[in-house]
Parts: structure tokens; sequence; C-alpha cells
């Protein structure tokens, strides 16, 4: 596909804690600044009222989807017992190639279960890694896996290596990404025997391997790549939106302290909207999840309608970049390597 | 001891990475506000100098201590191969009992090594934790371990509990504090595998077990204990440090735009001080390392005079709190608990 055309993207509208508005409301600030063609998958009756607010009836399509899994359901179950629900509709638009990527805010295992279910993995990966972009000191860099594997083997932080340098390369255009795995220590005796083992895989394989990086150095611009496991991952970065919350809490508190300090507040208001901006991951779109058949871009259930739509812009862009086919060549061209573990 | 005799502070001079100079200072600055006896331990002739210079020397004891323990070093053979070092010297008087507690800014590990090796686990312990205070929204809970330890089985993680609810009730001054373990979701059906084992463990032992929390949690105020394995707690803290200096340096760089950013910057100097002081680990003093025979405060090696001097207050007050006893009992009247797991 190049650039002119279309990308088409099913956009799971009953997903998120405001779904379906939050969704619809995204869909139409997106059509505004990016050329797309988006199928919305919910119940057709509750999206009816919503499309006409927000005057898309004539501009999206709607793929009617019965069912909805609810944030609690055990993954697996719920994607075999619903199988007309909106998540696992999304998925199948995709499978039968009437949608070129995916982008649900909804049940994020559910999304991982249907995928693999309905798409399969790409050749040679064992296991798909859900990747966030995460603010620098100078710019971003890239995390995975953040949630998608709570227990990993060397091996699969040792894949999710090649799928983050794929990703770099492809949507940051970055051409010779640095790669780094997140431990206690510089050193290379630092870490935990999962870690230990992954780093010297890594660092017989033929990548820009700068070894370990600690919590700190994530921030430091200092990598392209971070890997850990999926379990680390999601406490880092949900720690991280707790940390940006809490710092906003204590300025807007001491800015009410005294009018002097609420005119300060007024003058620095850009500044500190500037500051949180970088730190806000609504502005980094959604988090793509890596080694299946597809492009499947997950949200945060708590999206705002800017955040769906900056993950719809990721959906283009990982569509036009071809970064599955970039992934699954990643892999390929290693697999001698992988065999040799 | 009651709260008039002076605490004996053993304080490894050595330490750290502005040491020895950093750490007379802080000692300087300590004895204006604490009273306690201050036993500075490092190699006499690098101290007469500084003592002069701090007009310490009638006021400190100096035992000398022939080499030091380097940051590169493995801890255990070090603390082996270097029995009249800084570290290994404190340690000493804190088993002869010339000192109540120790206070080291110097390699972590070795402080670890030294107190197994020379003073021990307290009964019952299987591994020691390092437990640290982080701020919260309307207050500070404690996260251990924070790297003591890297790999941990279910019951580590369940004496961790037990440690931090004894630290929590005497530090802390809470009463019946509510211990939560760290997860990636609040269901107890979420985490991997260690921390499935522990929670259940958790589940059944008499302590105000609140189930998992997530990494945003912890700013909440919803917990006053979190527990996790040592990596895991090493990489947050450290992630958190990065992101208090990441937003310094937004909000410096822009406060230097324009005339009018720069008085604006000048009237929140005191707000941004107190949000950051707020998220400053130096204002949290130093990190306790739980679970050896007596009180081991370990701090940063980047810290400044105010961090160490904030250590030795902890240091006063745990020995003043009986927090070794209060560790001990608590692992005692939980032993057939511990036994019938």
């Amino acid at each position: 596909m190049d650039g002119e055309e279309r990308v088409r993207i099913a956009i799971d509208a009953m997903g998120g804690d405001r779904a379906p508005e939050v969704v619809v409301q995204a869909a139409e600030e997106a059509l505004k600044e990016i050329h797309a063609e988006f199928i919305l998958v919910g119940h057709k009756e509750r999206l009816k009222d919503l499309l006409k607010k927000y005057g898309l009836t004539q501009r999206v399509k709607v793929h009617h989807a019965e069912e909805v899994i609810e944030g609690e359901e055990q993954p697996t179950t719920a994607v075999k017992a619903k199988p007309c629900s909106s998540i696992v509709e999304c998925v199948k638009l995709l499978k039968c190639r009437e949608a070129d990527a995916l982008v649900s805010a909804g049940h994020t295992g559910a999304v991982m279960a249907a995928a693999l279910l309905y798409l399969g993995k790409l050749k040679g990966v064992q296991r798909p890694a859900i990747v966030v972009r995460v603010p620098t000191k100078s710019g971003s860099c890239i995390l995975l896996d953040v949630g998608a594997n709570v227990d990993c083997r060397p091996l699969h932080l040792f894949q999710f290596a090649l799928m983050g340098q794929a990703y770099a390369r492809s949507m940051l255009h970055c051409p010779n990404p640095r790669v780094g795995i997140l431990s206690i220590g510089e050193e290379k005796t630092k870490g935990n025997e999962v870690v230990l083992k992954a780093h010297s895989l890594l660092e017989k394989a033929s990548i820009n391997f700068v070894g370990n990086v600690e919590g700190r150095d994530i921030m430091d611009a200092r990598v392209d790549v971070v890997v850990c496991d999926g379990f680390v991952g999601n406490v880092l970065l949900k720690f991280g939106e707790g940390f940006v919350q809490m710092i906003k809490g204590y300025l807007s508190e001491a800015f009410k302290e005294n009018i002097l300090r609420r005119c300060a507040g007024l003058l620095l208001k850009d500044i500190l909207k500037d500051a949180m901006k970088k730190l806000d991951y609504t502005e980094y779109g959604g988090a793509p999840l890596l080694g299946v058949k597809g492009v499947c871009i997950i949200c945060h259930g708590i999206s705002s309608s800017k955040a769906i739509k900056n993950a719809l812009k990721v959906a283009i862009e990982a569509k036009r970049e071809k970064l599955i086919e970039r992934i699954e060549e990643s892999l390929k061209t290693r697999r001698w390597e992988m065999q040799a573990l």
C-alpha cells in the first residue's frame, strides 16, 4: 500500500471506560487531520445517535457487533464465548482483510487473546509483546513488553529486542537503534536470572546492543529500545502515570495558596502544560501489540478522545511503514541465531 | 535504651561518591540537630584535616579503617579480602556492641554481605530486604525490597510483608499498616507466578493485607507497605529518580525562555522546591536493611550531606523505636504460619 491509499482501520467503538462516545468523538477529530477509512465496530443502535451528533453518519462505516467483552472477564474464555463482541469482530475484519489495522481501548487481554486466536503469531515469534513510547530528555524511546507476558524466558526477551529494533527503525525512523535490557546495574553481572541469560544472548546477536540500562537511564536518552518482561514493564508504566498525576496534584494545590502564586501559575500555565504534555501518555497514542499477524493497537481503558486519535495515527503509520513485514523480516534473518540458542 | 541515652552510630566515612568530605559535613550538620555519638570510620590521616575544617576534632570519635571497598568489587569477595575496610569495620563495631547502628553510603552489596557475614540474619529470616520511603499524595509509604534480592520466592515476599509491617508500625507510627503486593492488576488472578503464590500466602496471614497494588497505586496513599522483589523495586526506585530529574530539567529549560517566564519562575521557586522536596530521595534519609541483627542504614552512593544527615536520623529512630526487636517479634509470632506454608 502506498502513502496515497487510504488505510482502513477497524475501531472498537465499545472499548474503554468512556465508550462509545469518546471513541466516536476521536474518529471525528481524527478525520480532520488524517486521510483514512474508519470502520466503527459496535452495537448499531447504540452508535446511531452518536454518529449523528458528531456528523459522522456518512463519513464512517459501521460494522455491527452484538456483544461487548467486559473488563473483568477472563480473556481467552471471553473471546471464545463472545465471537460477536466488538473486539473479536475487529480482529475478524483484519483477518479477512476488510481492515488494515485495528484500534481498541477495550480489554487488553481480550484483544491479545483474539489476535492470537484469529490472526496468529508471526513465524518464529514465541510471545507477542506490547510496546509503548516513553518520554526522554531529548525525545522518546520505546519500552517493551509492558504487559503481554508476565513470566518471560531469556529467549522471549531476546525476541522482544528484535521486535523493538524493527519498531524503532520503522516507526521512530531510527536507522540503528540502540537496544538495552532493563536491569539493576550497568555491569553485565547485575540482574535477575532471566535478565542475565538474556543479556548473554543479546551480546552475541547482530544488533546494536548497549547492555544493561537502569531505571533512571530510560529517560536519559541513552537507548532507543528498552527490553523487559511484561510484569516489570507494566508496573513501571503505571508507576510513571501515578507520578505525573501526583506532580500535577502538588502543583495545582500550590498555585491556589495565595494571589501572587495564582498569578505566577497563570504565567506558567503554558510551560507546565508543555512539560506535562511530554509526560502524557495520550500524546503517544496507543500501544502496538507486536508479534501477531496484523496491526493491533491497544489503548488505555481511560483513553481520552485525543489518546484514541493519536492511536489511530499510530495505526496508519504502522501500516504505511510496513511494521509487520519488518518484524517478520527481522525474525527471519535471525532465525539461525535463535536456533543456535 | 531510653530516649535520653545517646545512640552511638558508626558512620562509614569513606562510603559514597563524594566521601569522605560529604560524610564529615553531614556529621557536622547532624550534630546541630540531634543528640548522638558519632564514630567516623575511615582512614585517620585522610580524615584529620576534614575534622579540623568542620570543627569536629573534639566532637566525634574516629575509628581507623585502613581500606576502602570500591563500587565495582564483588561484594562477598571484597568483604572477605578487606576485613579492615571502612564498611567491615563499621559492621564489626556493631557486632561488638561499640555502636548501636551503622550508616554507609558505600557499596550496598558489600554492606549487605558484611552484615550477613558478621551480624547474621534474625531468627527465621530467609532473606534480608532493603526498604525505602516513597512519597504519596498525602504522605509516604514504604516499598521493599529495593535491591537486596533479585530472584525471590513467594515465602521471601511473605517475609518482606511481615518486616515491612513491623517497620511501618515502629518507624511510621502506623498502628495497623495496610500491606499490598505490587502487581499488574487489582484482581488476585493478576500477576506473575511468584506474586500469585505470595498473594495466596498473604491472604491467609494475620496481617492487614489489602491485596494487589498497581504501579500507580503506590502514590495514591492506598497502602502503607508495598511488597515486591528486589529487581522490580530497584528498577522502580531508579525510574522515579530519573523522572524527577527529567521534570526538573524540563522546567529549568522552560524558565529560561523569556523574561516573563523568568520572573514567574522566581515567584514559583518555593512551590517547585516544595514539590521537588516531596519527591526528593534525600529527604527520606537512608534505606534500612531489614532482617539482619543490627541497625544498618544504607545510603545512595550519590548522597549529599543532607541525605546522610537524614539517614543518621533514621538510624537513631530505628534504635529508639526498637525496630530490630519488633521485626524479630513479628517473625517469631508468625513462625507457625510460615511453618505451615
